[in-house]
């Protein structure tokens, strides 16, 4: 379009009786750019191996038979796949799933937030949790964080103490930071939580990629009925495209979800593709130990660049340290080498991809700098 | 589970901060049970052709490489198929899509409902527009029909003028009814919708099954930027289980919806999966002709057993005259024949299936009439 035409198309959307809070408004999204090092979105960047391909396939032209009648609603195979994956002792009662843990966050948000009621997280952190409050029409509450982005049991507990939201986010690995909380600041927070109407989420959307020694918040489910793990298949299972996100609570947590569910929710053919790559999670996540010696290997030469990464569990590295971030991003976009500029002065976030897109960039990055 | 289990269970879900309006309430959906005529949620009852199943796979196949990345936001190779199977010089720019026309609708709702804002519907009706209401904290109002369900010009638009809903939804074909609205009517409730700050929505689901000379509401989105035509691909595609519900509006209508949506809501496996099945739109839809002259069979005999089957435009028939509905529906469920009741005194829905669940359905029924 021109810029007349995107001028008259906005005029005509403001002449819609759109909600208040949507007006001037624009759509969520990173760019969908095609440049040989897509490192900008967390995604695995191995190609889907062939044998998974093949068992999707086959799933898919079994369930396609059947497409003409509503799908599982419960999917309960799915769910007990998944259960089994998690292991902890979970069973398909403790499993939720939707379309991608977009939809299940704002599942979780419709039960227990929603309006006249809070949702609070701690930036800098995901950018889509503003997005799912206002979505659901929650207010959402900005924590804070100690120096170096840290949260700590205390400050987490007083901030539930004090603003008393209705669901709290704590995201471990950190989206952008990718560092994993304690174990302790998610017992305190729910501690607090259950001083009030307070449901404790945490975000483990990266959790595979945990350093070892790092524990899950799986761990801690047992006997607290207020806590939800959210997981994704989109990053350690490199399902992105197959959308695909769940959580493990309590069963009565799962009840809850139910009631704001909209009905066959997730396709056959959804479940199919994901039941497929749950019988191959051997062979997938087979390329989370490869990520995880590239992420380190970031850390490592990127300290040696002179450069400031945070310690990452994730899947990607934050690191500060630039003189001018845009130049730097602009600098490794010339080269092919796209990466995420996250609104913090000084500061990039790279996906640790395969070993050649990790050389690309700090190859890229050391020649920015004058290093090369 | 057991009973007691079960009551444990409810009295653990109570004990969560749920959202008021939610407690007490039960998830929604219709009993899946497995017989042989499965005729109550208005499935296309035929397989997926088996061409088509080949189509799908080898379209899953190839998007199976690529899964490891987000899908096309924009699904912009989808919605042009939609926009050249729906005609009317309609362009991909018209067209929007989600996981279902529920999704769909809860899109439309969020953007131009929700908490201090009113949807109307005209009861009887599709019995999920409140959930969707009450999904998005929208206030529902229950309109009125003259006699026999009847919708005019004149009733339709004072309602619109003396509440000024936010959305109106027009059900046509209606469900469970299975009529067809004038297009006078579409037109009198756009009119009156501009003079409030108000959105027609008309759900077609059941458009492809209208009687020869029914016009559909597509003919009147030129010059009506208020006006929002939503269909399915559940039923004339028999894609149910693919979960793909589209509409047409104006381009400025689609704008609205991107500020509302989740990104990447539609999975790269969903959008190949339709895209193959509007690739094979004529052998799908040749299946609409069968099921009509089926659907027009049932009117016919009801009609002879000395029922009143409500003229259909859809892929199903309601018809009242029934002494006990309840024990009718028992009747059929025991020779294997699953109708609806949806709670309406001395009637029932029932699909339109393969001529010979039609036998099977009109024969137990005339044997419960004790006209066999």
């Amino acid at each position: 379009m021109t810029s007349e035409e995107t001028a008259a198309r906005a005029r005509r959307l403001d002449e819609l009786p759109l909600r208040e809070e949507l007006r001037g408004q624009h759509p969520y999204g990173a760019p969908q750019l095609q440049v040989p090092a897509m490192l900008n979105v967390n995604e695995t960047t191995y190609d889907m191996p062939a044998d998974v391909v093949e068992a999707m396939t086959a799933a898919v032209r079994a369930a396609a038979l059947g497409l003409n009648r509503y799908p599982d609603r419960e999917f309960t195979a799915l769910r007990g796949k998944l259960a089994a994956f998690l292991d902890h002792g979970l069973t398909a009662e403790h499993i939720w799933a939707a379309n991608g843990s977009n939809e299940v966050m704002q599942h979780i948000l419709q039960a227990f937030a929603g309006p006249g009621r809070s949702v609070m997280a701690f930036p800098p952190t995901y950018s889509m949790y503003p997005l799912y409050a206002r979505g659901t029409n929650s207010e959402y509450l900005a924590g804070t964080r100690d120096a170096d982005y840290r949260q700590t049991p205390e400050g987490v507990a007083a901030q539930i103490r004090e603003h008393r939201p209705h669901v709290v986010i704590l995201c471990s690995p950190n989206n952008p930071t990718g560092t994993a909380l304690g174990l302790d600041v998610v017992e305190a927070a729910h501690e607090a939580a259950l001083e009030s109407d307070t449901m404790v989420v945490v975000d483990e959307a990266y959790g595979e990629f945990r350093q070892d020694g790092t524990p899950s918040a799986l761990e801690l489910l047992p006997g607290r009925p207020r806590l939800i793990v959210s997981r994704t298949m989109s990053k350690a299972f490199a399902l992105a495209g197959g959308r695909l996100g769940y959580l493990a609570a309590a069963p009565e947590v799962t009840d809850a979800m139910r009631l704001v569910r909209l009905p066959y929710h997730l396709s056959a053919v959804t479940q199919a593709v994901a039941e497929a790559a749950l019988d191959h999670s051997a062979a997938l996540t087979a390329n989370v130990e490869r990520i995880k010696v590239q992420r380190d290997r970031i850390v490592a030469e990127l300290t040696r660049l002179g450069l400031r990464p945070a310690p990452s569990d994730a899947n990607f590295v934050f690191f500060g340290g630039l003189v001018d971030e845009q130049a730097a991003w602009q600098h490794l976009l010339d080269d092919g080498v796209l990466v995420r500029d996250v609104g913090i002065p000084g500061h990039l976030r790279v996906t640790a991809g395969t070993e050649e897109e990790t050389t690309a960039f700090l190859e890229s990055l050391a020649r920015h700098l004058g290093r090369a």
